[in-house]
């Protein structure tokens, strides 16, 4: 679990919150001692009940605000009440940040398989950006609850009110909330959600600490996992130097701001802006990096991930990038969870092109 | 229809939304030519299934946002859907203001009665200021739907908690959201709404009409309706004068600002404060109303009613007074619907003891 923490907060690109927060929450809730079964979507009856979750809201809030533990298992119970029928699996909405890892809180309460799959492949800030979307799949009926037994079932006209309803509800009810939306059947799933994403997470996470308990180098082990993963096989250190500048605020339910990072003796700066997300690094004004591909920024001894609401002045890092599944990359899903979707001009262009990976 | 717009106006303290508008939905649906059933509460069966419906937002905005026409309709629906059964009646959640309509249209469409009372007795601008949540009927669930065919399906832990969400939703969703709420049986309406207001609000806008268009003083026959009325029996001009300032902004789903009127001549100057409706008057400093009891600005010469958000600077006006129904004025409907509820300092006193009325 641990491991898979790891690789979810890499796979976030410094947002989806802290999966930190939901493996204590996960150990306290189980002692230590569970199992869930990773199903591979393959294995799926094509008529089963697949219900992605998640929480929404600004991950400076979700840091500081504990759950009651309650509120996934309620919004799975009331999805159920609402469909007439029960939930046969779930999977991560997003693979990225804690959002990676609390579905397995919601699969070993309601004893359901996890989905070895995600809407994904990382973190965004919207949660109309995810590939389910792109394929033509229903948010609605989304349920949101909240550790105070609030519940939401949001029937949206689009995907996009369903978004701009949840993140309201979410807003007012402290920014953190548990969202169960785009259920769908194992056809849907197997046709449409990423494969293999949460084995992908579990393998970076563990190539991490491998790489660094046994004395070698984290980033070496780390860059060989992606190499081999299924969905994130282009990879590099994008940067690597000290935090002189963050800037933040928390605005309309998400954390926005603007990270810079000097390179050792000064020189070269590398500017993030992030949205929850990393979503662009340019490196003396010039773009290395844009979303869907991942930035993350790690510590560059550990090559543990900072998340964004962790960054602080004075860090040594180093700033990885990843190619995004290539599903994100088609014009269709560009046009929903691509640059012009989050205000960037810049149009979106692979991480491997941008630098000369092959 | 008029008539009872004109009386929905009157009791709307200001507030409520502007009953024109709805009027002229009404008769654009029924073509002018059509028959509600006026029930009164006691002739519910008490296991009748009752739901009280209105509209939520800033009425700044519903003057200027059309609807559909099927927000009411598919909200009825959903709540039948949500509960399983026909819903036999509805009524207004508010008499004030085009609340005080609204039912009618959707007791058209839908082919069911109109009970005869309503939850405030006037117009309040939070939806938890209910004689139901006094009373302690649940809000929940509570079905929010908008022009777009969006649908939102709130059960809510506490009934502030119902009012925070449908507001945050009903703002994100444009300020105009058509909701249904504190849905109850026949036993429950009987035993908690405020009987006769739909009544009251007819007799009160007929006599401003018939005072007016027979040559009399519509204000005589205004009072004379107050006066025998179920619900409103003490009433009286507060002050007369001309607008000379209007302060107002729309701000987190609400119409808020402050009105001055001063006397002919100069002088005495009157303000009332409002959040959607007239909350408290002040005479020179010194309070004359104060919410629950009702402050409703009028046309000096044809007493028709002007809402909040269609004063304007030198408007020639009367301000008229009226009582609350007395269990507006219960310690505990009070501390929900009153002055501190409402963050005015200033303790709830009757009208007719600070006017002297007898």
């Amino acid at each position: 679990m641990a491991d898979l923490a790891r690789g979810c907060a890499f796979l976030g690109s410094g947002g989806g919150g802290d999966p930190q927060a939901t493996l204590i929450e996960l150990e306290a809730y189980s002692g230590g001692d569970f199992s869930v079964e990773l199903l591979d979507a393959e294995s799926l009856d094509d008529d089963a009940l697949v219900a992605p979750c998640g929480w929404i809201g600004a991950p400076t809030v979700s840091a500081e605000k504990l759950p009651s533990g309650q509120e996934a298992l309620l919004g799975l119970r009331k999805l159920e009440a609402r469909l007439g029928r029960r939930v046969d699996a779930v999977f991560p909405i997003e693979i990225g940040g804690s959002n990676g890892l609390a579905p397995i809180l919601l699969a070993l309460r309601a004893g359901v398989p996890l989905v070895d799959c995600d809407g994904m492949g990382r973190a965004f800030p919207e949660s109309q950006m995810v590939i389910l979307n792109v394929c033509g799949i229903s948010a609605s009926p989304a349920v949101l609850t909240d550790d105070k037994g609030n519940c939401v079932i949001i029937e949206a006209a689009d995907n996009v009110s369903e978004e701009r309803i949840a993140r309201a509800v979410a807003t007012v009810l402290g920014a953190s909330c548990h969202l169960m939306e785009y259920s769908l059947s194992g056809s849907q799933t197997k046709a449409f959600a990423l494969p293999g994403t949460v084995s992908d997470a579990l393998a970076i996470g563990r190539s991490i600490r491998v790489g660094r308990d046994c004395g070698g180098d984290p980033f070496a082990s780390l860059f060989a996992a992606l190499k081999s993963s299924r969905q994130f096989s282009k990879a590099g250190v994008l940067f690597d130097g000290k935090i002189i500048d963050i800037q933040r605020e928390t605005k309309g339910g998400f954390s926005l701001g603007k990270a810079i990072i000097e390179a050792a003796g000064g020189g070269a700066r590398l500017e993030i802006d992030f949205k929850n997300e990393n979503l662009v690094a340019r490196l003396d004004g010039v773009v290395r990096a844009i979303v869907p591909d991942l930035i993350t920024i790690v510590d560059r001894e550990t090559a543990e991930t900072i998340v964004t609401e962790r960054l602080k002045y004075g860090q040594r890092v180093r700033v990885v990038g990843a190619s995004a599944p290539l599903a994100l990359r088609t014009p269709e899903a560009l046009a929903i969870l691509g640059p012009s979707a989050l205000g960037i001009a810049t149009p979106y262009q692979e991480i491997e092109v941008l630098n000369g990976w092959t």
